[in-house]
C-alpha cells in the first residue's frame, strides 16, 4: 500500500490542510503504517488502532503544541507521533536510540511529559491548564484518558479537583470497553449505562421540555412541587457522575465518526469556565480483525507476521512458573487467594481466575487498593498473593508500609518484571524495588534467578505468616546454564570453583545467570572465582557472607544504587564507621525526647557510644 | 461530674443494657471524659465530639468483636475505646506505654488495624468482608470514613471495588462538612448538594408514586415514552455517585439522633447480597462549644484549659519559617505557587493562602494528584511547592518518581514533619522519607537543622529550577543551641573543635543540636570532637565528608537503616568491595542485553571488571 497522505504530513497544521474527503484514507494508511511497524518492532497494537481517528480529530480540531495533548499512559500515541513529524522515523519505533514507546518531550514539542503508568493524565493537564490560567494562556489542554485508567485512585484524585477548575480544560474519555484485561468495578458499570443512552444530549433537551409540561395533579403531590422540580432539576442536570463532580458531560460519541469527533470538540472549545468531560466510544484493534477480536491478546505484542496474527509464546516464563505454583498451593491451601490489579494475563494469573473464581480478584488499575484490600483479607486468615509489576507496586509504597508491614499478617507480593525490562524503557523498568521494599520493617524479599527459585521461595512465603513478603521475578525466561542447576532452600548458596579462589562474586536474581557464565569462562583461563547466591535478599545475612567471602570481593546487581543491597552489604562489611540510626522496626508513640534517647540519637547517647569505641 | 453510667460499661454487651433513656446522660460523659483527657494529654478533639453518638448508634446496632468497626485514620476512636474496655485506662492516652490515640489491635479485640493515614478503610473493610464472605460468616464489617476522607484516590478505589460486592459491606460517611482544613473538590460538593435534600428515603418513595400518576401528553414526546421512563428510572435509582457505582444508599441522617441512626443501622442490615452507604451528617466538636466554633483549630491540640480553651502557641516552628520564607520569595516570584493536601494549617500554608490565594492550591487529602499536579504546573513554567508531612508523602512516591522526577522540571516538596513526631505514634513518624526520596534520580534533599537553614534551603531550591528538590524539617521548635548559631549556604559544615580532635561526628537534621550538645559536654571533659554537618544529603558529597573525617568516625542519623545515609557513606568510605549497580538515572529503553551491557552487569563487563581489579 502507498503511504502518500501520511508521508506529506510533517506537522498537525499539514493535516489541517487535507481534505475532508481523504481523512479516511489517511486513517487507513495511519493504520497500515502502525500494522507494519508493531509487526516488526514489536509494541502496543490494539489501543492505537483503536484511537486514529480520535486523534486525528483531535489535531483537526486544536492547534498542537499551543494546545496540549497528555495521552494517560501513552502507549496509544503512535498515531499522535506519526501526525507530528515522527513518520520518517516511525521505523525505529522501539529500538535502541529510536522513538520511544511512549510521549517523550525529547522527541517532540508535541509531547510535554514522559509517561508510562497509568491514570496520570487529569492531574498533569490539570496542572498545565491551571498555569495557562494563571497567566492568561487561553489555549487548551486536553487529557485523553481511557476507560480502565478511571479505574485508578489518581485519576479520581485528578477528576475531583478539575471539576471546580475554570481553566480551559477538556478530558475525553476513551472508552473501549476494557481496560487492559477485562475492566471492573462501579466506574466501568456506570460508563456502561451511560452508553446505553444512545444520544444523550438531544435527549437531555427534549426530557426538559416534558417537564415544563408537566400537569402537577394528585393531591398529596400538591406540597411536594418544589421538591420534585429541584429534584427533577438534579436529575437533569446531574445525570452522571462527571456531573455530579463539576463537568460539562458531552457524549456518549462514535470514536470513529470523524465528523460527529470535531463536532464535539468545537462544542466543547465554546464551555467556558467549565471542565468538560467528553465520552467518546472506540473499539480496541479497529481496523485489524484479529486486534478486533481478542483485543486483550493484542495489547502489547512481540513482532509477529500480520497474516498469520500475533502467536501465544510457547516460552514459559518465570510469570507462568509463579502463577503455575501458585495454583498448586492453592489445591492444597483453600486459605490462598490472587489479586490482580488488571493484569491477569501479563502476571500469567489467568490460570488461577479460571481454576479458582471464586478466590480471584481483579481489582482494576488500583494497585494501592489492591495492597490494602488485600490487608483486608489477611485480617480474617486469607493468605493474599498480589502480583503486579515491580514499576506499578511503586504506587503502593504507602499502603505496603502502613496497611500491610504494620499489621504484621501474611501479605505476599509476586514482583512480576523486576529488574530491566527492556524496550517499554524508562517508564517500565523494575529497577526501584529492591531500594523501596528494603524499607519496609519486617519484609522478606527473595529474589530468585530461576524458575525452581521462584517455586521455592513461594512455598516458603506460604509457609510463613508472619508477615510480609515479596518475591521478585524478571521478565521473560529462564537463561539456559539452570537447566541442570539444583535450587536449595537455602537463603544464600555458593557456588565454589574446583580449586582455590582468588575472587568472590557477589549476587542475586536474573544476572546470576551472568555470573555463571563469567564465572566458567574465566575458569577456562584457570582464574577461579566464587560465586555468593544471594536467595533472600531481604532481610540479609551480611554474617554469612562475610565468612564466605575469600580474595577480592564483587557485587553485582540490577537495582539502582541508593538503598541497594550491595551499599547495605557494603556498609556492614568494613566497619570502620560506628552508624547509628534508628532501630529496625515501627517507632511507637512517646514522647521525642523519649525516642531519641531510646534510639541513641540523644547527645547522651552520643557520649555513652563516642566514649566507648574510643575507649575513653 | 459523675462518670457513673461510662465507669460501668466493660464492653459492647453492657452498653446494651443501658435503657434508651439514659443514653443521652451517657453521651455527656463521654465529652466529658474526652475532653478532660483530651485537655491534659493533647490529641484529638473535634473529631471525636462528633462522633459520640454515632459510635454509640453502631455498638448498640452491631455486635462487635464479631462485627467490625474499621475507622478511617481513626483517630475519631476515643469514644469506641471507651466502650470496648478501655476507659480505666483512658488517662493514659497517647502517653509512653499507655493507650495509642489511635485504633490498635495490641489494646483489643475490638480493633483489628493500626491506622493513622487516611481513606483506606473501604478497602481495609472489603477486604475483611471479602474474607468473611469465603468463610460463610455472616456478620457486618462496616467502615466508618469522613467525608474529606473521600477526596482521596485510595478512597475511591475502594468504593469502585466495594461497589460490586455481594458481602455484608456497610461504609458509613461521617459527613461533617469539612476535612482538616476546608474540604475542596467536586465529591464535597455533590455530599452538599446530597445534603440539601432533608429526607431523601421518604422523597424517593413519593416521586415513585407520583411518576405512576404522569400522564402521557404532548405529541412530540409519545415516541420517547419508552426513553423517558428508563430516564426516570436511572434518575430515581440512580441519584448519586454511590448508588452510580453501585451502593444502596441511605441518608441522609442526622449523626446526633441516636434512635435514627439505630433505624438507618438496622436498614442497613435487612439489605442482601448489595453494599450499602450510609450519609451521616455530624458536627465537629459537637458538645464543646469552642470547638464547635473553631473545629480546625480543635482538630487536634495540645495540652489545655478546658475553659480557657486551647491557645495559639507563641512558639515559631519549622512549618512556620518554611512557610513565611516561600511568602517572601513569593513577593518577589510571581510564578512560585504553593499546594497543600488538606493541610493548611498544618503545614502552616494558611499565610500563602492569604496573601497569595489565586496561586494557592488545596487539593484535598489527595497527595499523589498533589505531585502530579505540581508536575503539570512546572511544564508550563510555574514553580510549584508542595508542603506535606513526611509520611503521608510516602502515598506518592510513584508519582515523585514518574511524574516529578522524569521530567526533570523544578517540582519543590517541603517535607514536613521529617523525622519522630512523638505521641502520634508509628503511622506518623515520618522515618522512611531518607531512605525513600534518596532513591529518586536527580533529586536534591536538604536536612535544615535549624530555621536559617530552612530559609537557605529553599531559596537555593527556588534558584535552581533543574529539577526535583526535597527540604525535610521536624515537627516543632528549633533548639536553642541555634540562637548564636551562623548557617552557611555550603552543603557541607564542619564544626571544628579548638583542639585537636580525636573523632568525628557525622549528622544532620534536627539532632544536629544533639550533636552538638554532646561536643559541647565532651569539650568540657577535654574530648575534642569534630561534627561534619551535612545539609545537602542528597546528592551526597562522601568526598568531602571523606577527606575530613579524622580520628574514630560516627555518623548519627533520625532515620531507618535501610537507604539511610549512613549507610550510603559507610558503603563509600571503606571501597573494599567492589559494588556495580544501575548507573545513577532513569534507563532508557533498548533491549535487556544490551542495557545489562551498558551497566556492566553482563558476563563480559563481569570478566572485565574482575580482571582489572585483581590485575589479572
Amino acid at each position: 500500500m502507498e503511504i502518500s497522505l501520511l508521508s506529506s504530513i510533517s506537522s498537525p497544521e499539514d493535516l489541517k490542510n487535507i481534505p475532508q474527503a481523504e481523512l479516511s484514507a489517511l486513517c487507513k494508511e495511519i493504520r497500515e503504517t502502525i500494522i507494519d511497524t508493531v509487526s516488526k518492532n514489536g509494541g502496543h497494537l490494539a489501543s492505537n488502532l483503536g484511537c486514529v481517528e480520535l486523534t486525528v480529530a483531535l489535531h483537526r480540531s486544536f492547534s498542537s503544541p499551543s494546545d496540549n495533548f497528555i495521552f494517560d499512559v501513552s502507549h496509544q500515541t503512535y498515531t499522535h507521533k506519526l501526525l507530528t513529524g515522527r513518520y520518517s522515523r516511525f521505523h525505529t519505533l522501539r529500538k535502541e536510540g529510536g522513538l520511544s514507546g511512549f510521549s517523550n518531550p525529547d522527541e517532540s514539542e508535541h509531547d510535554l511529559f514522559k509517561t508510562g503508568h497509568s491514570s496520570n493524565s487529569i492531574s498533569l493537564a490539570l496542572g498545565v491548564a491551571e498555569a495557562k490560567r494563571l497567566s492568561n494562556d487561553p489555549s487548551y489542554t486536553v487529557a485523553i484518558i481511557g476507560d480502565g485508567s478511571l479505574s485508578s485512585g489518581l485519576a479520581f484524585e485528578g477528576l475531583n479537583n478539575a471539576g471546580r477548575t475554570s481553566a480551559n480544560l477538556i478530558i475525553v474519555v476513551n472508552d473501549n470497553k476494557m481496560s487492559i484485561s477485562r475492566n471492573v468495578g462501579g466506574i466501568a458499570r456506570h460508563l456502561a449505562v451511560m452508553r446505553s443512552r444512545p444520544s444523550y444530549l438531544k435527549f437531555k433537551s427534549r426530557l426538559e421540555n416534558f417537564l415544563i409540561r408537566i400537569p402537577l395533579i394528585g393531591k398529596p403531590l400538591r406540597n411536594s412541587v418544589y421538591r420534585i422540580k429541584k429534584f427533577f432539576k438534579n436529575a437533569i442536570y446531574h445525570s452522571n457522575m462527571f456531573e455530579d463532580i463539576g463537568f460539562s458531560y458531552f457524549g456518549p460519541v462514535d470514536g470513529h465518526d470523524l465528523t460527529k469527533l470535531c463536532d464535539v470538540f468545537k462544542s466543547a472549545q465554546m464551555v467556558k469556565n467549565k471542565p468538560v468531560l467528553i465520552h467518546v466510544i472506540t473499539k480496541k484493534g479497529k481496523g485489524y480483525e484479529k486486534a478486533e477480536t481478542t483485543p486483550d491478546f493484542y495489547h502489547s505484542v512481540a513482532p509477529f507476521s500480520p497474516e498469520k496474527g500475533a502467536q501465544i509464546s510457547e516460552k514459559t516464563t518465570f510469570s507462568d512458573v509463579f502463577a503455575d505454583e501458585l495454583c498448586v498451593l492453592s489445591d492444597q491451601n483453600k486459605n490462598i487467594c490472587a489479586i490482580t490489579a488488571a493484569m491477569g494475563m501479563g502476571t500469567s494469573l489467568e490460570c488461577f481466575r479460571r481454576r479458582y473464581l471464586e478466590r480471584f480478584f481483579d481489582v482494576g488499575i488500583a494497585e494501592e487498593h489492591a495492597v490494602t484490600f488485600a490487608a483486608g483479607l489477611a485480617a480474617k486468615g486469607v493468605i493474599p498473593v498480589f502480583a503486579v509489576y515491580s514499576s506499578f507496586l511503586q504506587r503502593a509504597y504507602d499502603e505496603l508500609i502502613h496497611d500491610a508491614a504494620l499489621q504484621k499478617r501474611p501479605v505476599i507480593i509476586g514482583v512480576d518484571r523486576a529488574g530491566l525490562v527492556g524496550e517499554d524503557g524508562e517508564t517500565h523498568h523494575g529497577v526501584f524495588d529492591v531500594s523501596f521494599l528494603s524499607s519496609i520493617p519486617g519484609i522478606a524479599v527473595y529474589s530468585p534467578a530461576c524458575f525452581s527459585d521462584v517455586r521455592i521461595a513461594l512455598r516458603k512465603a506460604v509457609a510463613d505468616n508472619s508477615g510480609i513478603t515479596a518475591i521478585r521475578y524478571p521478565r521473560g525466561v529462564e537463561d539456559d546454564v539452570f537447566s541442570n542447576y539444583q535450587s536449595s532452600s537455602d537463603d544464600i548458596d555458593i557456588i565454589k570453583p574446583s580449586e582455590q579462589c582468588i575472587a568472590t562474586l557477589i549476587t542475586y536474581g536474573r544476572i546470576t545467570a551472568e555470573a555463571i557464565k563469567a564465572v566458567r569462562i574465566l575458569e577456562k583461563e584457570k582464574i577461579y572465582v566464587k560465586i555468593i547466591k544471594i536467595n533472600k535478599i531481604v532481610p540479609l545475612d551480611t554474617e554469612t557472607i562475610k565468612n564466605n567471602c575469600s580474595g577480592k570481593v564483587f557485587f553485582f546487581e540490577e537495582s539502582i544504587s541508593h538503598g541497594s543491597i550491595s551499599e547495605r552489604f557494603c556498609a556492614a562489611f568494613e566497619g570502620r564507621v560506628t552508624a547509628v540510626t534508628l532501630k529496625h522496626g515501627f517507632v511507637t508513640h512517646a514522647s521525642v525526647k523519649s525516642l531519641l534517647a531510646a534510639n541513641n540519637l540523644d547527645a547522651e547517647s552520643m557520649i555513652a557510644i563516642i566514649k566507648k569505641e574510643c575507649n575513653l
